[in-house]
């Protein structure tokens, strides 16, 4: 057996430990040991039940934060997988396996090597070199980075550049960052209608009927159509529930979940008021809660997309694509702050299933990548 | 205490019997025995659960059956009930109570006492009378009166005319008569989609989004203008389901569950014909399992409904309304015999209610109807 590369093997030792959201189960102290050696001064910030940490080494000037969280979706079935899930080994063809080699133990181990690499070839770095690091990203994710990025809000922490670990490449390593995210908007819409008996449809008012036109409205609306960085809104109906199980009722109320991915070309408030217009011309008893799961945030080209861009290039000969496609991420908190954020880690094609898995090799790429990038924002 | 009559003092023999849906409890013999004591031939025929008896008396020529069920709907919870349901008696308002009083217990009483004092007034009618009595009316129904006339149909046993006990009254005895029942077809549509996340629209296929334009247009349509003794078919969706659950899924199948209640001015074919092609013309990848409960029947004027509205006529001085509007009853299996149903009972306000209760003094006016009909149509 060969011996593991630094990054392979901190990649191993973190998804041998099971830390299935929110829990950590010692990655953060591990972590945060290996940031004190190397001259950071750490803060754990354990905020309920979600351990968090920021670690910052540095002074004056810009400071380059890097983020990610300890945690892992659930297995799902064990007899699913090839293996063990939390075994961590690379196996015959030079795949490092087990849950959260992808999304995103992998990636804080090339972070954490990187930076470690960084600070022994340049101990005299200008600004600071940071960490945010989160086991509730995978949860509710009220008490990981957003809270910690409040606190870091209310002393004034400067925060110029943040690079997210996420799995962000779609098949090579590089081949992709994101450098932003859509908004997403939830909507719960309950119609009500009048119950009543089939054969007696005049003693009742049907919700399904009442809705039909109305989610047909939703449905083909055209809402903005995206710009140069985003792509055009999305509405989506998730759930659609009526009635009672039996055949010969006439339901009373008609419930639906929706989600908007919206672009910077619209508005929370716009799109409440558009939805709610289409409701009222159908004339609709209706009700909407509304829950804004995170506003959209852009990084524009500028020196952090330009350095990671720079890096891809020089460590794989890549000319990388910055989307802002996809889920939501942390990175929408801390964009908050002001901070340019992109995130950039290996590819995503196994995270959240069984048997995740991520190329050994590219992880030392990803390394090199993030070892780049510190040199070009802030050697001297 | 005054002495009950002869049609309440069975009513609340019957009562007191909780025949709870498929139970009999004793009522059906109860019934046989008196009818046997007044010269019918009786016939007890039990399937499977099911208690069920034929009961004829009276040579050639035509013959007028009375058709009822013994099986009551369930209490629902008992402290919502004034009185115990299955005590039976007359309150000070001169209301019978219990469950079953107005759904049919107070009826069959009212038959049994018609057709006894109509056999003792006229021992040597023309024709025959006949009772069928199932106690599976408010269940499954499988093995109940449909059973029973196929086995009728099998031995050719002639059925001229047909008074069923169901409580067809509005709000004064004899008001209203049921002389036809709207059809009744149910379907279950599936739509197939591809599931997804809500953040890759372009990977999914949303069944809901992809039904709601066809849900909308079978909402709007005009299926028929009805016709002298119908209402126009209605369609009416009692169920509508999609998705998992969570709300970031993007689901992959829409089930729903619908029902038309049809008049004569429509087929099975048509209806199924004319749902497929809004389906189709939708471009929808669906499904339908359609089942059909009951076709339309129809008693147009004649013998049987002009001896009833006589006799309606004469003992309450009222015009009686026939009607087709409602649910199904067992009438619509006894028509496929080519025999002429009416449905007459008394007021339907409390059936399937707690506190389920008829005028006493109602039950002596029906008791005295029927057997101003049977006069009509039997005496020689
Ligand atoms: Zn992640
Ligand atoms: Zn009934």
């Amino acid at each position: 057996m060969t011996t593991l590369s630094p990054t392979l093997e901190l990649a191993c030792e973190l998804i041998r430990r099971a830390s299935v959201t929110p829990l950590d189960e010692g990655c953060q102290q591990l972590m945060m040991e290996r940031l004190a050696a190397c001259g950071f001064t750490v803060e754990p910030m354990n905020i309920e039940d979600v351990d968090n940490f920021w670690a910052r080494r540095g002074g004056e000037g810009p400071v380059l934060c890097f983020a990610g969280h300890t945690d892992v979706v659930p297995t799902g079935p064990l007899e699913a997988w090839q293996h063990a899930p939390f075994a961590a080994f690379v196996d015959e063809e030079g795949m490092l396996r087990g849950r959260g080699a992808a999304d995103m133990k992998g990636s804080l181990a090339a972070m954490l090597v990187a930076v470690e690499r960084f600070v022994a070839d340049h101990p005299l770095h200008r600004g600071a070199i940071a960490f945010l690091i989160t086991s509730d990203e995978e949860g509710p994710a009220l008490h990981g980075t957003q809270a910690v990025v409040e606190r870091l809000a209310k002393r004034n922490e400067r925060l110029d550049w943040c690079i997210v670990g996420e799995p962000s490449s779609t098949s090579l390593v590089g081949d992709m960052v994101k450098n932003g995210r859509r908004g997403s908007l939830n909507g719960h819409l309950r119609v009500r209608g009048v119950q009543g008996h089939v054969a007696y449809p005049h003693l009742a008012k049907n919700p399904i009927h009442l809705a039909a036109p109305a989610l047909a409205e939703l449905a083909g609306e055209h809402w903005d159509a995206g710009n140069a960085f985003f792509p055009p809104t999305s509405f989506q109906i998730s759930n659609l529930n009526s009635g009672t199980g039996t055949t010969n009722v006439i339901p009373g109320e008609l419930n639906c979940l929706f989600n908007f991915r919206f672009s910077t070309e619209s508005t929370v408030e716009g799109l409440q008021q558009r939805v709610e217009a289409i409701l009222d011309k159908h004339g609709l008893d209706w009700q909407v809660d509304w829950s804004l799961s995170g506003l959209p945030f852009l990084t524009e080209p500028g020196a952090l997309l330009d350095a990671v861009s720079a890096s891809i290039r020089e460590v794989t000969g890549r000319e990388t694509v910055a989307s802002t496609s996809g889920g939501t991420s942390d990175g929408r908190f801390i964009a908050t702050l002001g901070t340019q954020v992109v995130e950039l880690g290996p590819v995503n094609a196994t995270i959240h299933q069984v048997n995740e898995r991520v190329l050994a090799s590219d992880l030392e790429l990803l390394t090199e990548i993030y070892y780049q990038t510190l040199v070009r924002l802030l050697a001297n």
